[in-house]
């Protein structure tokens, strides 16, 4: 046991597996154009040799660490997008199909730089949690505000809430915002108060978001 | 007396308004699509729950905190937005249906991290009072010039000054800018210099505006 | 002359020179739609009464300070910018009628802080010239072989330099860039890869020039 | 020759170069309407011109310098880009004409405050790679996804893996998304949700990308 847990984790051993890993990704890219695999059955083949060689670590893993796998999130994660492969996608199981290219996110838990990016980047999420309230909260009320305003009006960007929340989630991108008002701003010119106040508070409010999350990297 | 200001600063209390607080957000949610307050009588009995609760919450603070209550900015803001849901919104007086939605920034005056970071914004807003006054003139002068120089050929976007105003905001935030300034640059080429030089200076002093709030985040 | 002085230097006066510059510029921003000067022709003197007193201030100023007005280009530029009032715009002059609204950069000079901010902005400019270099050689050299390789296929963007130099210049602010770059990608693929380069290396060279400004404010 | 070395690395010398190179770029420039070269040889004269003082510049380069020379990674990259102008470009050489334009990168080479900015440049990308391969690794797991899911419902965006990576990196730029998904989301509305976590995931990766270039201009 105590050989396998040293094979498991030798670094020639996980490079073998991010190579798999980028193998089974690229095959799931292939296998997204259905006519390439008719022409290439080998390339489905090479895809559950890849599977295999996942189900294979994955048990090596268990047994090596024993309990200590189940205790580690990053193994779970292993475990479970090696699973989802196993089942047969078929009919409504259609989703799974879909998940399996969650395969590919393993590379997060192989390659250790990553796991560092993607713990780094975890962190900052709650520094922004105020400041990003206080967003939903700006477009929840001016969302509300525009549906009973301008609802009649467009209704195709301001029909009912969730119309009216992506409508101003658009705006808030910058996303052609003069053409998205443009109905209401023809009939309402005070309107336009409305959307240049959502622009510049809603502006205001990203940049100070983005400003947390560079305070918080400069201070690591 | 004392009892009942233990009451209301206790952060049980203080909590429980919270909840109610969301609750009232989502029906005000629910009332924007009349449709389903046919179906569901009990959404509008909520919301009046709910001003109700807050009705009694601000009596009791009123009575807790005597006069204090009426010294303190968030307390008169919570009492304003209370006593509009009591008014009857009807007729001209429709708006007031729309204000009713600020119910929801009582949250800013009852959650404290909020209050604290509706101050930080707040605090960084002077000093961007220099540069967000000459980017204002920048747009006034080049709204002044562009409707005398483009009024004739683009009346669409350059007709008046409030007009030309809404272009060269438009322009600015670079949403759709080529098109916008396109039926005047097919007519006078020289214009493309008039607008690139905009939109070098308009993006150089954003980006300083910017700046000045991350300097002023990195000073706290 | 010394009284002279003390009154040209006064604060007092200086906020009324202020006001001033604000009414001429809201009468510059009433001049721009003919139809209203026709009804209330009091604007029209309300305009010659602050250029009058702008002749006035001048003139004392340089009465007061003597030689050394000459040498302030701050007062130089004043004096310019009340000059051009008094040229009469007529004909091929009208270009000069458009030069007024330079008068309102006269509160640059007036009040204080923004003469700081103007400096300031401009003493970060030297900063960005090697960036801002490398980035014009980019936008050149893709320009040049854009025009080579793309202006057969799609005249109306990469038709000849200046064209693609503009195109470019849109696709590196992302207005509406997939729209530009449409008709050359349907007629070769592979301009994806110079297109998907141009932007990554456009837009790093762009947040380089945005950190560069930010370093240096942050040194101040 | 050492005379001739001190000739070639006087500053007198290398400003002379660097005017030549400048002037070959304007040729360049001109070189694309080719109806102005019909009117004006003396523009390919010119080109010519310099490239022979390129070819003689290079010679004594290699003279001065000896071995020295093909050591030198810029040296090399000068002799590349005028050996390139030396080859006829005819037929399926075209693309040799297009690559003449990279004459002018010997600017990069020619001044040195230039080499530095691209050294600095080039510097802080090892520091973008982690979060760069996160990057990717999200556009492609959600092209993947959003082939499978949407292809069928609207090939012209999410037909086969490179259109959807594609539309993916339209959406991350922000450039018109809403009219991009709008296809999708209109048949399978639950689409809003992808789309918009997306956007916010790829969004807050981006932004780390563009902290991490910060922090390392910070710490230079
Ligand atoms: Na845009
Ligand atoms: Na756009």
């Amino acid at each position: 046991r105590a050989r396998v847990r040293s094979l498991v984790d030798s670094s020639r051993f996980q490079w073998f597996i991010i190579a798999v890993i980028v193998v089974n990704a690229a095959v799931l890219g292939v296998e997204t154009s259905p006519g390439i695999l008719d022409d290439a059955r080998w390339v489905v083949t090479l895809g559950w040799v890849t599977v295999g060689i996942f189900v294979v670590e994955i048990g090596l893993r268990i047994f090596a660490h024993g309990r200590d796998f189940f205790r580690d999130g990053w193994s779970l994660f292993d475990l479970f997008v090696v699973v989802i492969a196993l089942v047969p996608a078929s009919g409504t199981l259609g989703v799974l199909r879909v998940l399996r290219v969650l395969r590919v996110l393993r590379l997060l838990s192989a390659v250790r730089s990553m796991r560092r990016v993607v713990a780094a980047l975890g962190a900052t999420i709650p520094g922004m949690a105020s400041i990003g309230a206080l967003l939903l909260m700006l477009v929840y009320i001016c969302g509300v505000m525009s549906t009973h305003m301008f609802g009649g009006t467009d209704p195709e960007h301001f029909g009912d809430l969730p119309t009216s929340l992506l409508s101003l989630f658009q705006v808030m991108t910058g996303d052609d915002w003069a053409n998205v008002i443009r109905p209401v701003t023809d009939e309402h010119p005070a309107a336009w108060v409305f959307f240049i106040l959502y622009i510049l508070i809603s502006t205001y409010i990203v940049l100070n978001l983005f400003i947390a999350v560079a305070v918080e990297a400069l201070d690591r």
